[in-house]
């Protein structure tokens, strides 16, 4: 059937099954919590600790079929992913559901396991790299499901998926798996893609690369829901763990967006005492960032918390008096590491807490400003940020339909025109956030608010910001890049992209060679 | 039947249910996790915060035959049981199951809905004063389930008790139900207790008297889990929430016994770097504790952790170097309160954390040494701290048989005779800690080591300290005191005694007037 989006869905998909159509952002008004299981509980006498994969291997319930699930925090500089699967295949395991929170370009390594049915599933909410580029060219046997941040959390804790066994990251853990991601040589910082694994998992192994003394005094997860620690040399390569430092952008059009973002927030009403806010980490949003301080100081704003994944540019922001907390998933920058160690008010918290729907009040919900990009995106505010112009898999929502759905104030900030090609199209590839979720797109050559918040429009109405309608940018845009063609696709479904509240919002299909 | 300790349990008991009789202190090796329900989910237009009880009431789906559970941090300065209840009872519901984590003096108006059938079954870890005078009489419809602060997690989190409403008293929280306990007029420390609570029950009303500014930034309960934030005046009393401060004993007997104890340990091999330690808030354990801390700073030994209950004397030791980190489930004293603010060594635990048995490791597991006292004991090494000389309810196991169980040293401490009446007996009246998880007996008149750890006996075989059998200390007892006549007790059973693992150690009857 075609969705209220006009997507056509199946009613059943393959290796899915029952599809639960989107029906609107707020549909859903019940949670669910359901977990029914039994596992052999820690005594006095119980040894969790191991030195050795094989031998730990050798004490799990491994078999054909198996769920099993791992988090993103060492992002590309992750190893946990790729050796723990490299044993699990050379045991010749097969049809295992793979559920990683994200999938980067270092992950390489599984597309041999999905060409050879060791993997045959994959849930996750960020996928970039040569498994995306598998995905989408057909070869992962059941349809990969591309889930939010939060929905990754709601599928565990209403039992959707049930996983067998959590591989967990560990920067540090002691020898019963009190564990943190702030010290040690492999520190990724808050470690809240993890939490919904150890919490929901049969059996939670714990890999580290820096065991300290029990007890280890800096616990972000703790002992009662690890039953395996396992020590290795080394979990990630530090270099692409994290960068240095995150960087505005030096484009002067970036900028010029940037610019206008921050004078389009100023005169929303939005920037005020007690301002929630949150910015991703490319270079436009922080160069919004970076205008928004600006504001803030000069006006003596101060602001109430930010978050998501934090910058060092962020941090700043903290330190400086113009946020009173930070609530943190994952850091993306060294600075953002060594705040969440130091800072009390730089608060770790799990992805139910940062964007589940399923829960009883996740932090999106109080955000007053986010700051989104976007691949493409049609004149209904649909964006995608899901699949590339070539209609490749190259990213997937993350948060992004989470902060836009809880937010009060979604601004899209994008180039126009980048490359011969607009952002703003008639039909978008892939929808990954539903335009009733998204405010206002930015570009360098105007501001398009929904005409679903007739209270900016009203606002606006005599701003002397280059207001336009959406479909006034599209044209801009096809004046100078031309009608494009539309892309072809095979017929085969390849993922799915799964809205937070479990709903299913658009497919992608196989693309045509 | 008899049990293994020979104490007669039916298998059957009405208002309970089928038995699961005590089979040894390590039987449990399997855990379970059980919840299921549904909830209202949090948009970001939702409300939580209400002003009034009664408004707040109308919400609720209040019904006969409800379970609702409150946590006892604000200890015997309690209003928040007394006041929700009083609510609840007027409106006219009946056949109410409460658990509540202890119940003390301050709950006397329980006595009234107990009597009229509003509250018809309790479960607690503690009970003193009117409450528990009123189940030894009998007029409790059905009988008292006397958990330890352990089995209460796992109740809940076995689905054991599936919770209706818990009522949680938060010392401080935001509009949105981030919650602490150690800020506000009412502070108490750590709130570990509740965290079982508001992850398991289907509804979650956080009652605090000091709303913050959203986000409160101190937070041990965050807001995924909290459904409703009630605002009042006052949630307790001050001076009954805590002491001032905790007092070591000025009675020469109770000092003999805690030098006694010490110079134990100091000869048990337990004495030495890494050592873990508990002791409650007793004058002769904090007297065990002042001896612990000088044989540490003369032999320049530095502890692992001391957890449990926190008093401000193990915070002492803890800023003196004597031990790297507190896990603190409650805080009995200011000191304690004001540590467990400042200190990010002192980490809040929930009840879960500190002694579930039905998890992947508590903390109790980890401890070397533990104080702890009794009332009767038996010459198995049988301990009852639930009901006193004279048959009626007084307190119950807390973290008592959840310490003994996990420690590697769990040492009695109590005078032999006092107001001629000996602790050692042929027969006690309650078993609340099975004898095979005690490993000695430290009175004025003598040490007594559990014969089944042989590795004491031998260790001590020439020790200079008294070491007596335990029959031997009953004999020295019984010629100052003369045999004891055995109580007499209605048919009647008014109360279980129920293990950590959810057997049934023990019944308690009603008394005979």
């Amino acid at each position: 059937m075609k969705n209220i989006l006009g997507r056509e869905i199946p009613d059943f998909i393959d290796g899915y099954g029952e599809v639960t159509h989107y029906e609107g952002y707020l549909k859903k008004r019940d949670g669910e919590i359901k977990r029914n299981h039994t596992f052999k509980v820690a005594t006095p006498e119980t040894n969790k600790l191991f030195y050795d994969l094989n031998s730990l291997l050798d004490q799990l319930p491994l078999k054909d079929g198996m769920k099993i699930s791992f988090h993103h925090h060492l992002r590309n500089g992750d190893y946990v992913l790729n050796f723990v699967m490299e044993e699990i295949a050379k045991r010749g395991y097969k049809d295992i559901t793979l559920m990683a929170s994200s999938i980067f370009p270092c992950h390489k390594p599984l597309v041999e396991y999905i060409e050879n049915k060791v993997i045959t599933q994959i849930y996750a909410g960020y996928i970039s790299g040569p498994v995306a580029q598998a995905i989408s060219d057909g070869k992962l046997e059941k349809p990969a499901v591309m889930h939010t941040h939060g929905g990754r959390a709601r599928i565990m804790e209403s039992g959707e998926v049930e996983i067998d066994i959590a591989f967990v990251a560990a920067p540090t853990s002691d020898e019963y798996g009190n564990i943190n991601g702030v010290d040690g040589k492999s520190a990724c910082g808050a470690l809240g893609y993890a939490h919904s694994d150890v919490e929901n998992a049969n059996i939670v192994v714990a890999i580290t690369d820096n065991l300290v003394e029990f007890p280890n005094t800096t616990i972000e997860i703790n002992q009662t829901l690890i039953d395996y620690v396992l020590v290795v040399d080394a979990i990630g390569d530090p270099k692409g763990i994290v960068s240095g430092t995150t960087q505005i952008t030096k484009n002067p059009i970036g900028l010029k967006i940037a610019g206008l973002a921050a004078k389009f927030i100023e005169q929303s009403g939005y920037l005020k005492d007690g301002m929630s806010f949150q910015t991703g980490a490319g270079g436009i949003s922080l160069a919004v960032a970076a205008e928004i301080k600006n504001l803030m100081k000069s006006k003596n704003i101060i602001g109430s918390f930010a978050s998501g994944g934090i910058t060092g540019y962020i941090v700043d922001m903290y330190k400086e008096g113009l946020f009173k907390a930070l609530f943190d998933v994952q850091c993306f920058d060294l600075n953002a590491i060594k705040s969440a160690k130091e800072n009390p008010n730089h608060i770790k918290m799990s992805a139910s807490m940062y964007a589940n729907v399923n829960n009883k009040g996740a932090i999106v919900n109080k955000l007053d400003v986010v700051i989104l990009g976007a691949t493409e995106m049609d004149t209904n505010f649909n964006v995608n940020v899901t699949t590339g112009s070539d209609g490749v898999i190259m990213g997937g929502s993350g948060g992004h339909s989470d902060t836009a759905a809880g937010s009060k104030l979604c601004i899209i900030v994008s180039q126009l025109v980048n490359a011969r090609i607009s952002v703003v199209k008639d039909r978008i590839t892939t929808i990954t956030t539903p335009g009733e979720t998204v405010d206002v797109l930015v570009t360098e050559r105007g501001i398009a608010i929904n005409p679903l918040r007739k209270d900016l429009v009203e606002r606006f109405k005599n701003s002397k910001l280059p207001i336009k309608t959406i479909e006034e940018l599209k044209e801009i845009a096809e004046n100078m890049t031309g009608k494009e063609e539309p892309l072809e696709f095979e017929d085969k479904i390849v993922a799915l992209v799964q809205y937070r509240d479990g709903s299913i919002l658009d497919v992608i299909k196989q693309i045509k060679r």
